[in-house]
């Protein structure tokens, strides 16, 4: 870390003077820093002669957490600089254009997307996404298909698979999402209304072993480089673009942890929806608007990396066994279930929570909502192993909130 | 490679009166080339005067097959040290000690093993080992767990995973075993009498499905960290003591494929008594042996592998998931069957073939030899993920033998 020193809003208006290509020589640049100051400093650099902007992002070797200071590596600005460039050539239209890594410094620099709304945000506000699925589809057949065995050279796969070798970031995974919700722990967090619902989560012995079995996925199925944190709020979106961007929890593990991601997160919304109650049609209306995202999702997911394989596969094995692709495309949705289901419950009990349950101003809405979300969440995990189509994670769904 | 050079036998000499506590200063030391020349020279240096002695081991740049080299990194030397030191760690009595380990000469200085004799030979001449599964059983529970995210911290885990990368050894396996047997290629290679088995293969379409399952399984499934080559071959034996070398494959990959490995050379010399089929009593002696010691070796790896779970599992989630134990061994044994069944048949119709079966003087007993073990290897596969008990792998072996 020799070098490296947090960067001020003079830096970062001297750096990107350097960006001769997008803004003019002597220009009047602006600068304003939109990180949240916990993990990372984020610079929006614009000329507004010009309307031109980029970002240019830092990571600050700690997290502030519980009003304290945690140490983390900025090595993870290496990954996901080193991520973002991987993603963006795989997905262009999808991830935002890198333009400079700085890895002493932690520092890279990409493309402008101000325009964009956090797609949390978006969908808080009822905001229909008709491309979502669409693009987040093509987004994880692209990045899954060509960093795994199937899509790239193995032997390739296995360097690359070590240059992410995240074990900080992981670590946060492997305890906030596979092991806290599920005992008593300081940093569990959840309201007096629904401890019963944590309480029972420590002694359901299903779930207990269900969670082992995912836990042990994401420990040791080096499948394919993952965004590995894609939830709503590493999103950008607008009705007519989808971008993916913060990926610094990238690593080599099982697809269905990041496809499982997306559909947790609409799901979460799914049930933030009782908040609307008392206005049953346009309820009813935006929940159908999002079981639509999670099933196009899935069934254009599926179909786009069987694509794939089909005709971009080289390996002589995977690309001639009758019926293997089947059963492999069987096991990722039911991996997918299962991590949703995983990502469901940690918002709702454990550390880290989301702006839609936790923003529904109404005390009894707000814990229906939370009652509702990890009631998905356990079906998606108990049933996940033996799910099928993805129509029965729709139902476990539908099922749930006509209760 | 900067400074690497071949040892000749006076250097090896010269390294060897630096350990001045095995040698006593200024002996007259002998010095014996005793590798086979086509991966690595290894040097045995004895003092005559007092019996000690110990052995250099320096990898060579390339591989000697078809005639021509093939050029292969010496980056296996520091794997092969490293793992040495970390099994012999974890399994004092039945792992050489190493002395010295110099990565840029890739030099291992180890224990002299010369009493014991490489196991094959043992087998092919039918010799008793009563100690084997007990011994064989230890190693694989001590190697497999504490180098598990079972068995250490999970995030130094990733770390030793990084470090154990094994591209070239890795590529080896991946062609031979998963790849190669399954299609015409140059370098199979099968007498005309099985020919038919042979093409056979490349057209069954459940075991080619099969064989593309346990190939993701061994590219993907970081579990522990494997010998990774673990036939009979690198398994120094007397009737009294076990001695496992050679991990020069050593990389993270599926438990099942170690122990697999001890499982299928076992079976394969099970098949070679088809050359004693004129003394029926002793050949039912020996092959009782032979499956006595599959039986023992996951029986009592399993026993010991569950101790060690339930004893020393530090893991909050994998130490009290109910059921999640017996999940897991379970898919250990299918595992294990699967690639010793895989580990089989390369060795009869594949590259490189295992003296037990290739040494049968008669024609006719060598291809009933051969063609039990392609029967047995192919039943293994075939009912991989639905064996239940070692049983069942017995009944395999023996069902076929009976034909």
């Amino acid at each position: 870390m020799s070098g490296y020193h947090p960067y001020n809003e003079a830096d970062a208006i001297g750096l990107a003077r350097s960006f001769e290509n997008v803004f003019s020589p002597g220009a009047d640049l602006h600068c304003r820093e939109i990180g949240d100051g916990n993990l990372n400093l984020v610079f929006h650099i614009t000329e507004p002669a010009t309307g031109k902007g980029l970002i240019i992002k830092q990571a600050l070797p700690y997290v502030k957490v519980f009003g304290e200071s945690w140490p983390l590596s900025i090595d993870r600005a290496r990954i996901e600089g080193e991520a973002l460039k991987i993603q963006h050539a795989l997905a262009p239209e999808l991830v935002p254009q890198v333009l400079l890594t700085n890895h002493e410094q932690a520092i890279t620099v990409m493309e402008d997307l101000s325009s964009h709304v956090i797609m949390r945000k978006g969908l808080m506000e009822r905001t229909l996404y008709p491309r979502f699925a669409g693009d987040i589809s093509t987004f994880l057949a692209q990045t899954l298909f060509f960093t795994s065995d199937l899509g790239m050279s193995q032997q390739e796969k296995k360097l690359r698979q070590q240059s992410f070798v995240n074990v900080e970031l992981c670590q946060i995974t492997e305890d906030l999402i596979f092991d806290e919700p599920y005992r008593e722990h300081e940093r569990n967090n959840y309201e007096d209304s629904i401890a019963d619902e944590a309480a029972a989560l420590r002694i359901d012995g299903e779930l207990l072993t269900e969670i082992a079995l995912l836990r042990e996925k994401f420990l040791t199925r080096g499948e394919a480089l993952l965004h590995g944190d894609l939830h709503t709020g590493s999103i950008f979106a607008l009705p007519e673009s989808t971008k993916v961007i913060d990926p610094e929890f990238a690593f080599y593990g099982p697809m269905g942890f990041d496809i499982g991601a997306v559909i947790a997160n609409l799901l979460l919304n799914f049930a933030s929806q009782e908040h609307w109650s008392q206005d049953e049609a346009s309820r009813r209306e935006y929940r159908e608007f999002l079981l639509e995202a999670v099933r196009g999702t899935w069934t254009q997911f599926s179909a786009k990396f069987r694509t794939l394989w089909d005709e971009q596969c080289q390996d002589p094995v995977f690309s001639k066994a009758p019926g293997y692709q089947d059963l492999y495309m069987d096991r990722l949705l039911q991996d997918t279930a299962g991590f949703a289901g995983a990502k469901m419950i940690r918002r709702i009990v454990g550390f880290a929570h989301v702006a839609d349950l936790d923003a529904i101003p109404d005390d009894a809405a707000r814990e229906r909502a939370k009652r509702l979300g990890l009631l998905i969440g356990k079906e998606l995990i108990r049933q996940n192993r033996t799910i099928r189509s993805i129509e029965q994670i729709i139902d476990i769904a539908f099922t749930a909130a006509a209760r």
